[in-house]
């Protein structure tokens, strides 16, 4: 049915690949490419051994826009799924645009020098992507992604009006080191350090594209300003905090009649102290440091020090628990829900060779590629996950590995049992 | 009356090297030498401004017997006062048996390789003293050093038997950064990470000057494992941890009757929270680690990021409190004291540009110098503070900025306050 090149060799993209060969009816032919071929070559090997399904490999260079265009026609792919860095979203948008194929990626673009979540120059986008007919589906991971489906399908189905939603991420996982990172730790200190953000509703709110983070509307918060104890379903009671996530953006434009929206994340305690600590010996700095006459970039070399995160996969044990907390009006009625999918790691582990973190955004990954290739979400231009009837999502994702409860709750009633 | 070569120019020789100055009717001629000359210059400068006294500066490798030995000769030095390394004794107490002078020190000696703290070596020097007619005084800083003072004053003039001592070394001082050493942070990790180690009575115990580390009498202890809440006199409660520490080794052996002897160290929370991350990280590891082609050490890159210790001083505010809770014996009744020192870290700084660390070594190692110039302490081999009548000692702490306070507890009241 389609034809589907897959551009990244990470975590995510070995779930989505591993995941798409289970959906060999749909993507007829998937193509692989990274910057290191032999990082494509072992997925195949283990998708080939695994599910006896035939993958193709390229070797790719994401930022150069023309390359990505040989490669497109090369392969006669009619989708790309993006799951490379956020760096690169607009030069694959562009090659996207250039040769007439659907986009997917499941994270807002961020320039590497001047880091700044929003999809400001992704959405400016849309009318050369209606100009080419094809469709553009931005953030089509957990969160943003499933996150965003979760609401939208409460919008449809379950809700008149939604008023409130507080999105809450949870990973258990324990990967038995005092401490490490799941990502490079740059980016984990710029969660950790950075000042929270939420939206509510004003007189000044308004649904233009064109966000104004100046407004009002955008209530700035201090680095884990807002935190609490919660009690998250089949995993239990984990410190949660306030951050700024990028759904945040076009779920306060695309949920109607909206009043709040925030995002928590949780961080243990030992986490923030080894951070905190780090931070206090100069560990998380940025700029050279000159040490016998060498320049070191501290953070640097503390990554080099770190185990690596693709080491963690293999032990990781625990869940993940990522879900949102939703209150509005149905038949004229207060209704609360607490919509979440929980995901087991070791699980994930056996099945992909990734561990949750991975799996939860490489899953969803694969079916918007699916949705869009059978044309069940179809547009021109370029669109936010919760712009489609959920519903064909919402039953993927039962059958795909990421299987969802629905918890009804009284209104106004919280999963909050302590203070920080 | 005595002509003095100090080694060594860091913050207590800093100190030793003025304090001297200050009692030039006994110190009629100083030389201060160090490998590097600059350093001592600068203290002459600071003590001709200060005090207008001059002092003769050297450079000199204290590793290399035969140059100490030429410098002896050369300034007609009497005493060697050695406030260098604690590498170094043994070379220093070799030129000073060639040339026939006394000798004085404030720390065990160490080999750089494999710490071990013994008097083994130092005392097996005892016959080549003896033979060349001079003293060597070993440990007169302030712990070793002033705490076996204070153990000896008890024994001569206080008790008629002392049963139990508890050595408490309290330093409030605080600097204003969230974390920071006082020393290269390699040896202020072996202090943390280290077996603790104290001394009671057992049928095995023996007087022998070569101790028996693994006699039943050294009792071992875990890391941090034996800690309490202590209460500080004019200081207030300190979180405080048994250490092993080197005046246990000759004490245990000159105070007879002793039935128990141990130490105590207070570390804060934070400061053993930054080292128990560091060593999570493998940033306090010893060994190189290869980072984009270049070999780093951790710890030492640690110390590059750190605050430069000696920069410490000028900013460290506070007191310390070093001293004795002594039990036993006078008059058929049970008495128990605590005699104790406090010192104040920016007056230390005010009057010698040094804080109150290097300020209660370098005292003490003066006074031990002046002392010996005074032939008030004699004697020919190699002794522990504890040998010598405290009493003279004891009036010069008084006068030279260490005044020592005793109070009068009941026998077995303690100023543990509550565990950690």
């Amino acid at each position: 049915m389609a034809n589907l090149l897959i551009i990244g060799a990470g975590g995510v993209s070995r779930v989505a690949t591993v995941k798409a060969a289970q959906n060999k009816d749909t993507f007829t032919k998937i193509t692989l490419a990274s910057r290191t071929k032999s990082k494509c070559d072992e997925i195949a090997k283990f998708i080939k051994e695994r599910l006896n399904v035939d993958i193709q490999t390229a070797e790719i260079n994401a930022d150069d826009t023309e390359a990505v265009v040989n490669l497109i026609k090369k392969t006669g792919a009619e989708i790309l799924l993006n799951v490379a860095l956020p760096y690169q979203n607009l030069t694959l948008m562009d090659a996207c645009i250039k040769t007439k194929i659907h986009y997917i990626d499941t994270a807002n673009y961020e320039h590497p020098d001047t880091p700044k979540f929003e999809y400001k120059l992704q959405w400016e986008k849309d009318d050369e992507f209606k100009k080419s007919g094809i469709l553009g589906l931005l953030g089509s991971g957990f969160d943003p992604g499933v996150t965003n489906v979760f609401c939208a399908y409460a919008s449809q189905y379950l809700f008149d009006e939604i008023h409130y939603i507080d999105i809450l991420d949870c990973n258990a996982g324990d990967h038995g080191y005092a401490f490490a990172t799941n990502f490079n730790p740059e980016i984990n200190l710029r969660e950790v350090s950075a000042n929270g953000r939420y939206w509510k509703k004003t007189a000044n709110s308004s649904s233009d594209r064109v966000t104004n983070w100046d407004s009002d509307e955008w209530v700035e918060t201090k680095p884990m300003e807002i935190g609490f104890k919660w009690d998250y379903p089949e995993i239990g009671v984990k410190d949660t905090y306030l951050l700024y996530h990028e759904e945040l953006e076009s779920l306060s434009k695309n949920i109607k009649g909206l009043k709040q929206i925030r995002f928590f994340m949780t961080f243990g305690e030992s986490y923030l102290t080894h951070m905190k600590c780090l931070e206090n010996v100069g560990m998380l700095r940025v700029d050279e440091v000159e040490h016998n006459g060498v320049k070191i970039v501290p953070i640097q070399f503390l990554k080099t020090l770190l185990p690596d995160p693709a080491s963690l996969g293999a032990r990781t044990k625990g869940k993940t628990n990522i879900g949102c907390v939703i209150r509005g009006l149905k038949d004229g009625k207060e209704k609360q829900i607490y919509i979440y999918n929980v995901c087991d790691h070791e699980e994930c582990y056996a099945e992909t060779g990734a561990q949750g973190v991975s799996y939860t955004t490489g899953v969803p990954a694969m079916i918007g590629s699916k949705l869009v290739a059978k044309g069940i979400w179809s547009g021109k231009g370029v669109f936010n996950m919760e712009e489609f009837d959920a519903k064909p999502f919402m039953d993927e994702l039962m059958t795909q590995g990421l299987a969802w409860k629905i918890i009804e709750m009284k209104p106004g009633e919280s999963y909050k049992v302590g203070e920080i």
